[in-house]
């Protein structure tokens, strides 16, 4: 994966305001047609932010990748049917601490209440504002707390507040996520600029997490969604924390096309451009998701090459990044190249002993099968003791490749998760 | 599921040798046609027998379930070309300690010479000894550890011995496992026992860890592996201790015909019950793995019901007992019940929220989607103080029921596989 392109615009001169939370990347970076707000509603944090409020001053083109849980919460089931009506978006509402998750029928007409009311502060129509919750699971959100937070939400609204917005979806979450890309379509700029939350129930084959993008450039509504779905595949798909799947689960993109140029659409020549930068910015969010997994100390970093398959390559990656074992033994700098054969095993892609090559970081501690003996595995036990582990497995058995992202598992994983409610 | 069947027989009167390790159930139970042994070979441990050996006095049908993961250990890929021909068993031979697993061509070698070694002494062919080990993955067996060994093995071979192998298999695990379960075919008593081993690296979809079964029933080749990987189906394979799968996981399965009664098939009109008496000593064994799951203090047992089809009931209680979030808080006493929803909709399990309800125990604490209040949410919390935790989900979508067993996740967990070799 790329690293993260350091932001094109100068740094905010003004600044957010003040909190005691980090500033996430990106700072600074503002996307025409888009404007963002925060505001306390005490839904169930105090002292905090816990409402986001994401508006385009016009109607925007948007694409959804949702999670693939069988009990999925309120607010995807609404979003679900909105995507399948392909209408343009006004805004996107999000509140933290209540996912409004295991709500059933009830949680539904809560959504739906929740969006309208928000509609009405923005003079826009109900299905023109999306909602999305995150949190506990169980409770139904608070709408009488909710609609006296909405004015205050709205009145906010400011094109340079992404870090607020980035903040106020925060859960267990220890710092903001935000990111950015660029490229040229038509030869005009256009910047993508996404905020994400996540931290722990985790797991890849979904879109993981919380993500909502922005882009100024006009793109054709069937291809934003194909072009998204692709790049979560590469991205958030191969995201894994703690092997737990969302109700939640949501990565959104809206376009504005206030970049002004034609239409991006398949057979567009900066098609590939704009690909290659909405790659870049999930895989930059997943990074930071991974980064900051839950009571973790150490990002993960699993890279299979030489896969017969792509689908073989993604599997091997997440079943490495995704194992409780591995990720135990990458906490405590525990050198057992066993368990990456066990994990790559368990993935179902195909395996020879003799074609098999592990390298931790830059040290090739078994290349085709042969362990490369006691120095080796010095340097190997030493890249285990650096905060960010990389693992490269060449599986020799074609040309597909695929990265995963996770972190280790720690005792304060255990713990903090066990504590009584 | 059943409860373990009392033995029927009278406790063995002499005992096993003496050894710290407890004596695990079904004491004094012979199976007419088998011999057990086991040794030291110190191939890995020390202090400790690491060799078992199962011999059968006469030719044995034999049916065998292995791991799906497609980085088998050496015993597996040799394992099931014998199982391909088809040919009956007269031994098995274990060793603890080495897998035997990421060893290629040469681990195979190894293998099939170790079989040879075995059947020497045995007076047997080489390819009517299996061999299976468990152990870390990596290193090569030491064959002249083992060789040395063998001569005692053989001599120490006696029908009562049973529980010694089952101590022999142990890895980390802190208890052996052996169940027994008995039926009548054709008017004559039958005996089924199993000796299993398994703490960690335990996963569905699979014949997880490594069981021994023996039967002196008569039963068809074809039968006996379709009724064994029925029984694994619906035992070992709803299994999760960590989620991660071995590359060794075996479960076989060895018929001596020597109670005498015409070979069971599938319209035996005593087929039924030997199916049942193998289903109960399946689920005995995985009871007894899921209890001793690596550095665990509780049994987590999860029942579905109301399910739209077997495979919906057996994914929903899989996914929920293996979800290291719901793992985490039965072992911190955490009433958290969104958490069942969320593995329930990772399971992809039809789910209505409406119709959903669940018991911790005996308490109903959301019925029909529908918290029952504070009343049985105390009740439910002091359920998850006890050391079994049972939790009933009830879909309302239909009539397909599952159990499935696991453990909680510590902090001792993650500590013991984080320490550096």
């Amino acid at each position: 994966m790329r690293e993260p392109t350091p932001s094109p615009l100068p740094d905010d001169p003004a600044g957010d305001a003040p909190s005691p939370r980090p500033e996430p990347p990106g700072a600074g970076v503002v996307v025409p047609g888009f404007r963002f707000a925060a505001a306390p509603c005490g839904m169930r944090f105090t002292g905090r932010d816990d409402l986001a409020l994401v508006a385009c001053d016009g109607p925007a083109a948007w694409a959804a990748v949702y999670t693939t849980s069988s009990a999925p919460g309120a607010p995807v089931v609404v979003g679900r049917r909105l995507l399948a009506r392909g209408k343009p978006l006004r805004a996107v509402l999000v509140n933290a601490g209540i996912a409004n998750a295991g709500t059933g029928k009830a949680g539904v007409k809560d959504c739906e209440k929740a969006a309208a009311a928000a509609a009405k502060r923005l003079g826009v129509r109900g299905h023109e504002v999306l909602c999305s919750s995150t949190g506990r699971i169980g409770p139904r959100i608070d709408l009488g707390k909710l609609g006296k937070a909405l004015t205050g939400l709205v009145e906010g609204l400011a094109a340079e507040r992404s870090g607020d917005a980035a903040r106020a979806i925060m859960t267990s979450d220890s710092v903001p996520k935000r990111a950015v890309a660029t490229c040229t379509v038509d030869g005009r700029p256009v910047t993508l600029l996404g905020i994400a939350k996540g931290s722990g129930m985790i797991a890849p084959r979904m879109a993981t997490t919380l993500s909502f993008l922005v882009t100024d450039a006009a793109v054709r509504q069937r291809d934003l969604q194909q072009w998204l779905a692709e790049a979560v595949d590469a991205s958030l798909n191969l995201l894994v924390i703690d092997g737990d799947t969302s109700t939640s689960d949501t990565c959104l993109l809206l376009a504005s096309g206030a970049a002004g140029n034609a239409p991006l659409r398949r057979r567009h020549r900066d098609a590939g451009a704009f690909r290659a930068a909405l790659a870049e910015l999930t895989a930059d969010l997943t990074r930071q998701l991974a980064r900051d997994g839950e009571a973790s100390r150490k990002l993960f970093v699993v890279r299979v090459e030489g896969a017969r398959d792509l689908d073989q390559a993604r599997a091997a990656a997440r079943s490495i990044v995704g194992s409780t074992l591995m990720k135990a033994a990458i906490g405590g700098g525990r050198l057992d190249w066993g368990r990456v054969v066990s994990s790559l095993g368990a993935s179902g892609a195909r395996y020879e002993h003799e074609r098999f090559s592990l390298a931790y970081g830059e040290t090739l501690l078994v290349k085709k099968g042969k362990h490369q003996g006691d120095r080796a595995a010095r340097r190997a036990l030493a890249h285990l003791a650096e905060p960010e582990v990389r693992l490269t497995v060449q599986l020799g058995q074609g040309k597909a490749a695929a990265t995963a992202w996770g972190c280790d598992l720690s005792e304060e994983y255990v713990r903090s998760n066990a504590e009584p409610l």
